[in-house]
């Protein structure tokens, strides 16, 4: 092999690196503007999210492509192994990301003409959570910093504990008041969305730490009580 | 290489493909007996939908393990390196849909007590779809035909369009009926769980597609009418 293919293979592994930066950052775009738009009611910006999502589906397929290639071409061992097929996995979780984004986008699209502000504040305040783990994982991912990995990895437990409150708040309130009942259906799939954005990033942190330390992680995160098993009673009727 | 190797490296592959059958028998398995237990109300087979959950994990994790050796030892190439990068995509499918099967069947458990079966009539509907679909995507995997593939991406229009008005209809009762919002909304989740089970399934058509053929699936599905736009207003109080 010449120094010339040699390099050109390097060359490879960070380009493909590269692309899911680029992911990434695009995806990391659409959460935090989808977030954003479910308060400000600003259609623009929701669709513009919407928009986005095209972009990441094309780099995720040329990731596919260009990882093909190296298969058939580098047979990568070891680290570059590792690289490669982290690539591969990292690119799905993130075009699910963009995707999960986009649903958001749509559904405040919907939601923008009638649906009152303050139930909306339980699911903007998961959306910032959310937000911040995509960051920090994509940030671990650039430095190769497993610490960072494993952090976002214990902070998708308390987005599961707010997806549980918020799903709580919003059956009470369309028990409340049956004129909420659209909107706050909505606002449940958007909750949801959110906190399986926060799943696709703990994926991302245990692939990462694999592509690092070449083991699984190992820990099991204690998860926090289910929404599943909520049961809320109708409000009591009131006299009057 | 020897004989014995190559003869080795056939085992190999043709073993992914069993792992990969064993793991779709036991989802299938799995989506019947979730959407089975949403109307008969058998808690003792959504438990043990539940309990069929970490098998399929196991067999995953499996699969991933093997991949890594192949893609260490064998380098494979071409057909080879579509039947190994098809098994990692189609584990990955499957394992969402167990996942899918057991959030039903958990909420199942839930419904179980006091919600009225009529509710449940439309999204248990939705469930046979996506369960024969499955059943066919996995057939089609199995005999290695591209014809079957291509039927259950067309058929998943359907279950979207089934996803669509059973949104509407639950909306519809928790709007004539608060005491149903509780139940419903655990049914409006179950819907959508089914809907994205359809959509793996999809998702398994075009691999199964790639792997046959080596072209990616060209046609663009129409999608239906989106549940995202759906508004619906609250019913007209009544007179009395």
């Amino acid at each position: 092999m010449t120094e010339h293919t040699v390099k050109a293979y390097g060359e490879e592994l960070d380009s493909l690196a590269a692309d899911i930066a680029r992911m990434g950052g695009i995806a990391e775009s659409m959460v935090a503007d989808s977030v954003a738009s479910i308060i400000k009611r600003d259609a623009a910006l929701a669709r513009s999210v919407v928009e986005r999502d095209p972009r990441v589906d094309t780099i995720q397929r040329d990731v596919e492509r260009k990882i093909l290639r190296v298969f058939a071409l580098r047979q990568p061992m070891a680290r570059d192994l590792r690289e490669t097929l982290s690539a591969l996995k990292l690119a799905n979780d993130i075009e699910r990301i963009g995707d999960l984004a986009k649903n958001i986008a749509k559904r405040t699209l919907v939601l923008h003409e009638d649906e009152p502000i303050a139930l909306a504040r339980g699911v903007e305040r998961m959306g910032r959570i959310a937000a911040i783990n995509l960051q920090q994982v994509l940030d671990a991912y650039s430095a190769r910093e497993v610490r960072r990995a494993v952090n976002v990895w214990f902070q998708d437990e308390e987005l599961d504990e707010h997806y549980n409150s918020v799903f709580r708040e919003l059956l009470t309130y369309m028990m409340e008041d049956p004129r909420t009942i659209g909107p706050c259906a909505h606002l449940l799939f958007i909750a949801k969305n959110i906190e399986r954005i926060g799943d696709h990033c703990t994926n991302m942190a245990e692939i990462i730490h694999f592509l690092i330390t070449g083991e699984e992680m190992a820990t099991e995160r204690p998860k926090a009580e289910d929404a599943l098993s909520v049961r809320i009673a109708p409000p009591e009727p009131k006299e009057g």
